[in-house]
């Protein structure tokens, strides 16, 4: 048992999304992980989801991503890439807000780009997580049936510990 | 966020079995969760695995049971429900004396017969747990491999907060 680690200077690494699961379980672990006089940094992490593949095949010139059925137009794309960077930027906000208002804890933010599943599990390893926090409903209800849930594949390959916090009535 | 518990008075629920996963898990969970100073109970759940179904439709008038090749005799299977219970109680001590020694806090015991699934997820319930702590090997090899591990089941059933400790290496 000598080799599990002290309370002390623990990194806690919460994955945060647009979702109110999320914030849930962040509150959670303030309330109930974080020590408020220990040296714990929470790390927050917010996966930016991909931007959609864009095809030209049709000889429009006119950009066409998979997976929509309309065109869209380079001011379109611009739009969409600024809303993906506001959304990022407001749910750290939010988790930021969290973290002062709760727990005065030090924060530190990494906004990394690719789907969740890979994004979480690459981060605990990165950043040396001495737990991982989730909420259970990081993507929708048709790719999570796909899928399975971020938090059950996380927890399948995460090597630190995964607290998995439901919402109460989810 | 209102709904989130306060700290205080909390019944961590840790599931002990027989593995050194399940002893990481509570120590892991004493260090870290467990606040030295506050009205935390912990309560440690032992399943004791259902016993042997046994049969005599060969005539002999002795019991023999299912999955098994031998025969056995009355004395067997005292004998069997004998080490069965000094198992509980040898796994109780251990888990009982490391609370004592890391964390001087609040124990409750529940040893109750069934699947560790089925008795972890109905005790959650029942006891009301603010929280589940379990280590990620519940079962044998070939049986985790048929039904999933007992983590992945709880994780998806119980309702409240699940904290997954891996042992390292493992």
């Amino acid at each position: 048992m000598d080799d599990v680690d002290a309370v002390r200077e623990r990194k806690i690494l919460v994955a945060v999304d647009g979702g109110e699961e999320s914030m849930y379980a962040l509150t959670w672990a303030l309330k109930n992980v974080i020590s408020q006089n220990s040296k714990d940094t929470i790390v927050l992490l917010y996966a930016k989801q991909p931007p959609v593949v864009f095809t030209a095949l049709d000889g429009t010139g006119i950009l066409r991503p998979r997976s929509f059925s309309g065109y869209l137009f380079s001011s379109d794309i611009a739009n969409l890439a600024k809303y993906r960077d506001d959304l990022a930027e407001s749910v750290i906000e939010r988790a930021r807000r969290l973290c002062r208002d709760l727990n005065n804890v030090k924060v530190e933010v990494r906004v990394e780009p690719g789907d969740p599943r890979d994004v979480i599990c690459e981060a605990a390893e990165k950043v040396g997580a001495d737990v991982l926090v989730m909420g259970t409903h990081g993507y929708g209800l048709i790719k999570r049936a796909l899928l399975g849930s971020v938090s059950d594949h996380c927890s399948k390959k995460v090597k630190c510990p995964v607290l998995i916090v439901k919402r109460p009535n989810n």
